[in-house]
């Protein structure tokens, strides 16, 4: 077991109804003035605008607002989100959305703290030391960035996606009410449950075998995740299943299920430069497609063989064949690509009408141009890269 | 699934040496004179002692000190602190030890803070508004209380032990070196494994059926410490059983397994009475006892006999008899108390040379003398509690 810090200061504030209390929230803090961030604008629709609007002004919180935030969110409407707080003086950004609004937010906040251009933090080239607090209302579960330290942000200069990480980066507060994602299509609730499961899948596939309970906690997760995703693709409106989407989202990736570990989101790297080339693949749909790809490109290995055994055992509950362990992992791989079709996701690059003419610029680019090799249990350089890429298409 | 809040604000640092870096921790706060609050003295036999007064000294870090914490702490101590810490004009208390340095530190912490009497805020007749922080390390794996919103002193005066909970109440860090506890006794350990299981049991027996996460993380739980739990006594020195202990006390009583529930903390109401009365009681040895009879006395109960069943099942690997539910609940009581023997607990309070003279006294003191029925599936009043600790003789 590796030495740990574990810090979740956010405070989550869960259940039904929960987003009406977001003035009071924002009050019991001391803030007077915030950015109201938000995305395309189906909060308009459903009316959740309108209802945080109307607790903003009980609570006499006064804000400036900005939409507009795309999926694979822009760093150019992030600095557009910075210098309206600088301009506005405002004391804390509220975000009201998915995982991009948060992301977008975040680093909004970065770069209106430190009165630069927000991309700096997320290429590395300054660390992020102060940012203005972020509060979310979450309403899609998915990228569990409401409790996690990470933002990642899109450059559409040179389509470059980078994240960086930092317990700064994790919000000051969490409003989630699980009925407002009974609105979010099929599509995006499985892309949403690709999501949650990959970040508890990522750092399951670690080096360590020494992780008894943060592997269970892993194990249980997944298995709640998988239940309540087909019901809640069924039944939009399932209150259990919604609420159980919506909290395993912020404990997929708020490192509980990676304490202790030592371990490497490849997955997630490889899909960056799929969902960073191609604007039309959400980030779900490519993660599954780039998993099982990854899974049949390294389950032999032999570090790798018990971790997918113990995965087909415990999560699917496919019986250990002790003599050929190997068709036991593979059996748990294939149940997982199974899962992710029933849940209407793709998991072949045709199926998104991309073949193979990308692959060698999108394995370049995911080795930084040659300046870095992924960790695991194989090291990832270019060619193994493309190989995955390949497995996928 | 109930509205939850869950804030877990602790900064933890674990892992092995991590205790070293107490003084830089403590200065990273920007404090400069602490409280440096401890036990009976087996942090000086040890050597844990010598090694927190070196970091202390070498981050510039002023101490005034208080020992003798003991087992079932007492507020004659924990008043005693907070004028230390009044008088001394120290900025924070440092808690090296296990639950019973920690509730104490909390306590001192709270009459420090707010110049008053600590056994106050116990017995609810002031609420507390500000307190110090108090900073762990953890030497027990037990009590959960370095992450938790408790804090539960004793009262020699009365022989009352009384628990009162706040988000104050949750420490400001814990650094958790689980190689400080290759030191604790067999039956010391034992008695924080029970402790650990009966803070997840104790929220895994509730209302709720739709609490699919929750009921997953519980079990995850239980099962890891369980396998852990018989390692470490069998090898105390096991860094990797040691490690799952300790990081599941914090777990256990974080409320990560507790979200979502209407729950009651019946068996630890019942079993206060016992080891406030019975002072040579460890609180884990009392819950081994309390808990098998306890469940005895309510599984057959409607309401009850689902999550009996599920625990059987899921937790111990019973398999589910569908034409005699209560008999796989039975089995899973059964299994849970040979647990309890196997690692060396009493399950009948004989063993501890316990009769039923007290139990009239202990029963009208856990209804606080007539005041209260305690919450669960059966309400239990006076007859029921008298019951129960007659199932445990």
């Amino acid at each position: 077991m590796e030495q740990f810090q574990y810090y979740t200061p956010t405070k989550v504030i869960f259940g039904k109804d929960t987003h009406k209390q977001v003035g009071t929230v924002i009050r019991s803090y001391g803030f007077h003035k915030v950015l109201f961030h938000y995305g395309s604008g189906s909060i308009k629709r459903t009316g959740v605008y309108d209802q945080i609007v109307q607790s903003l002004n009980e609570s006499g919180i006064e804000f400036v607002e900005l939409g507009g935030v795309e999926a694979n969110p822009k760093i150019s409407l992030a600095r557009k989100a910075a210098q309206l707080c600088i301009d506005e003086n405002v004391e804390m950004i509220l975000a009201v959305g998915g995982g991009s609004v948060l992301d977008s937010a975040k680093s909004a906040a970065a770069g209106a703290a430190n009165h630069c251009d927000p991309w700096l933090f997320s290429i590395g080239e300054k660390v992020l030391e102060k940012t203005l607090p972020v509060g979310a209302v979450l309403t899609i579960s998915a990228s569990g960035s409401e409790m996690s330290n990470s933002c990642v942000m899109t450059n559409e200069d040179c389509w470059l996606k980078r994240g960086f990480n930092t317990d700064l980066n994790r919000p000051l507060f969490a409003i989630m009410n699980p009925e407002l994602t009974y609105t979010v299509s099929p599509y995006q609730t499985a892309c949403g449950i690709t999501d949650i499961m990959m970040h508890t899948l990522e750092r399951y596939f670690c080096f360590n075998t020494d992780v008894a309970l943060t592997d269970r906690i892993a194990e249980g997760l997944l298995k709640s995740v998988i239940e309540a995703g087909k019901v809640a693709i069924e039944n939009p409106t399932d209150y259990e299943a919604r609420a159980t989407l919506m909290w395993a989202s912020s404990m997929s990736h708020n490192n509980l299920t990676g304490n202790g570990r030592d371990y490497f989101m490849r997955c997630h790297q490889i899909e960056h430069e799929l969902s960073g080339m191609y604007d039309r693949v959400a980030h779900g749909a490519g993660l599954a497609i780039i998993f099982p790809a990854w899974a049949k490109f390294i389950y032999q290995n032999e570090k790798a063989l018990p971790h997918f055994c113990q995965y087909a055992n415990r999560v699917w509950g496919i019986d250990m064949d002790f003599a050929h362990p190997e068709r036991t992992a593979l059996l748990g791989i294939e149940a997982t690509e199974n899962y992710f079709k029933s849940i209407g996701m793709p998991v072949r690059l045709r199926e998104l009408d991309i073949d193979d003419s990308k692959i060698d610029e999108m394995a370049e680019k995911c080795t930084f141009f040659g300046k870095r090799v992924l960790r695991d249990y194989i090291p990832l350089g270019k060619e193994e890269i493309k190989k995955i890429y390949q497995l996928g298409l």
